[in-house]
């Protein structure tokens, strides 16, 4: 797409001319994201207010040039890549903490706001923001917004969405909006926040987010259990709910990430002989209550027959509990060049058919799947790691991706727990969702924007 | 509005013959609901499937007549009134708990359960639905997905919206939509459920519920707190969010509503003397967590310089301090026959400007205005008490009422917590919402329900 002159001059006027990028260098590097599929844009543009992120869209809505919002460009499934070319808006000028406030217990952020500098900068005053994904160094609350993002923390303290209060957002025909506000209870008119929240950037461009905080824990523990089977691990999941404790993460390990991570330590092995499951759990609260919790972990993982079970009595041990799951994402990079990073999610009393699932992909796709999660809500990261230079590996991985959709499905899941849809798995919607279903969420987005310039060709095909 | 005959004929081959009245008694007694200003409906119809829902719909859609579902009829602004007359779809025959299941903690439910039965149902394994509108024992759960209905645990548990996590639902084009699932996370397109939520049956009608559950508290202990000064209480409640307490009920009743049960009670007084505010606090969670988050409460208000501070030892005294906030409903109607009760809400700091507000309220408009509510989330009741035959005190309470909304939103507030809009608040909706934001929830409106015959006259004009 070659953007009119005088639509780029325009654009120069809004911003500021050194504030909208042409050059190659900026249309290439903002035109990718973690998912690594790219398409160039025609122009960057780094606004720095609300009103100017309105003016940006009262002109591309104008001239009917496609317009992409984008954060850190984080994102597993490709939602900031301009695929169909047109203006990638970058937020990272927006990126102030606006107000902490302490007695009403909540935060104020620009969209660009790294999501680990708002945790500890509520942390430092005795608060505590939960959502947790892994890239949360990099990523920022505004593309946490447009993907609602989970993390590990999720089983207990909920995703992204439990956390917004309120937004200020700029609709694609440039319209400022206001929805929700500071207030936890507000029932008038209906919730766009929540609509806008986990929206992919499709539906609005938020330049504003209210988010609620809770006390920090002043307490933790964190256990590791290892089991001989996925069924036993799942059992003792089963088990902590039964007892009637909420972990604060309840991570499983499948056998084959174990292996990866050893391979990539160089260690003989991270866990007894014969583990085909790994659980990491930490409880979290006042010390009183962790303790009786952690006891009472500890019990149901042994009532559901675990190998071992080990306890961090510092915070070393918990640091050295924790690091096969940090180096999980390095390690897997080793065992292939390509990673398929699938966020499957089922009732958790279903992991153990997931699991089966992926031992017959393992099989009949003659695939390398090392899968781990967050199996307190069910959500699954079933990784196909390929090697990109085998085109008939990287085949038979796409061969499989339906069938692990339809499979997960089938278990009463989703086919995406906390990546969203973005335009890679746009093909798979009809999976999960009806005609009917996908017809309404698109005459929503046409309420939102008419002409249909907002992030094009994410979720829907 | 008549309905020609071969319509009611259609309606009555779709559910049975006997479940089509139209009879005046019918058609009177489904057309008010708590807000006691009412419309007859045309014809009740009681469907017992989703199936006979969709096929109501689809049937009003065809003729454009007016479609209004109905739960228990305990709403307090209107929302299941038919003001334009057609068809009241009661759904109080599709009453059924569907599932507890206790590994996945959830419940799967009919629209029409009694939230109170589920609650019971729920709480004899252990398990907790925390939502609990005053009315829990007559609303149904269908009614409070509609209003996202709330209660004093909202300030640590969340409102209905935090546990709802998937819909089946009837569009008024008569398509059956399931939104949601079984699990927590669920990021494939829009999260069409949390719009449902709180859409006060303008969007679609709710058929089946797919709710979240939590382990039961294990303890819980009730404190009250007087003080001399409404900011006194106030300024206890920040103490306690300071102390990192997340009191599960944090009541606060002003001193003009404390009288009014005192009357009713006939007991000269019910605190110390110069009370002009009283905090019922709860604080539940495991046995040793309970023990110290008592002491910090009680601490915070001592701080603030409460007057007295008690604490029960047990149930019967548990009760005794709940029975104030208990009998409060029955002691306002001593004091006057009509009670516009508004549900407004305010971040919490601001609370003393509200009652400010009210006090200001009092004087130049001359009305009775106990008030009472959540401290914790800042949503406070501010009831006008007037009688129905003074028809100067009924005007001024009218006219005092923009006055309080303009100035709840200037404390950056909401008009509505609780409560909805329904058609008694639908005038007041530009004092919050802006035209730009109001016309976008239209067309949203019109994404779900293009003809307009789903609970026209509702939320807009």
């Amino acid at each position: 797409m070659n953007l009119p002159p005088a639509f780029l001059d325009a654009l120069r006027a809004a911003v500021g001319t050194e504030f909208v990028r042409t050059d190659s260098d900026s249309r290439n590097s903002y035109g990718t994201d973690a998912l690594k599929r790219g398409a160039p844009a025609d122009a960057v543009v780094f606004p720095s207010s609300t009103q100017e992120v309105a003016a940006i869209a009262k002109l591309c809505n104008e001239r009917r040039v496609p317009l992409v919002p984008r954060g850190a460009g984080s994102g597993y499934t490709g939602g900031s890549v301009p695929t169909r070319g047109g203006v990638v808006l970058s937020l990272e000028r927006m990126n102030r903490i606006l107000e902490i406030d302490e007695a009403n217990l909540l935060a104020v952020v620009e969209p660009n706001v790294i999501t680990g500098d708002l945790q500890d900068a509520v942390e430092k005053v005795g608060l505590f923001y939960p959502p947790d994904p892994a890239s949360l160094r990099l990523c920022s609350l505004g593309g946490n917004v447009a993907e609602c993002a989970g993390g590990p923390r999720a089983f207990k303290y909920g995703t992204t969405k439990r956390y917004v209060l309120g937004l200020e957002a700029v609709l694609p025909t440039g319209e400022i909006v206001r929805t929700g506000g500071k207030t936890v209870k507000n029932v008038v008119g209906y919730d766009l926040t929540q609509l806008i929240v986990g929206s992919e950037g499709t539906l609005a461009i938020v330049t504003k987010i209210i988010l609620r905080l809770v006390p920090r824990p002043a307490a933790q523990t964190t256990l590791r259990a290892t089991f001989r089977t996925v069924e036993d691990a799942v059992a003792a999941v089963i088990h902590i709910t039964r007892a009637r404790v909420i972990p604060a993460a309840l991570e499983l390990i499948d056998g084959e990430s174990l292996e990866a991570v050893a391979q990539h330590l160089g260690v003989r092995t991270l866990a007894p002989v014969g583990t085909a499951a790994l659980l990491l759990l930490e409880v979290d609260g006042v010390p009183a209550a962790v303790e009786e919790e952690a006891l009472r972990v500890e019990q149901a993982c042994r009532d559901a027959g675990a190998s071992e079970v080990l306890r961090a009595r510092d915070e070393a041990e918990r640091s050295e509990l924790w690091r096969v799951r940090r180096e999980m994402s390095m390690s897997l990079k080793m065992v292939a060049a390509l990673k398929f990073n699938h966020d499957v999610v089922v009732p958790k009393g279903r992991i153990p058919e997931l699991f089966a699932l992926v031992a017959r992909l393992r099989r009949e796709f003659r695939l390398r799947i090392p899968s781990f999660g967050h199996a307190g809500d069910g959500n699954i990261h079933v990784n196909f790691m390929v090697d990109p230079g085998d085109a008939d590996e990287v085949a038979r991985a796409r061969a499989a991706e339906p069938v692990l959709f339809a499979g997960v499905v089938a278990l009463e899941g989703s086919i995406s727990g906390e990546h969203g849809i973005g335009f890679s798995k746009a093909p798979f919607l009809p999976i999960e969702l009806s005609p009917e279903e996908i017809a309404l969420m698109q005459r929503v987005k046409t309420a939102f924007d008419p002409n249909g310039i907002l992030n094009p060709g994410k979720i829907f095909l």
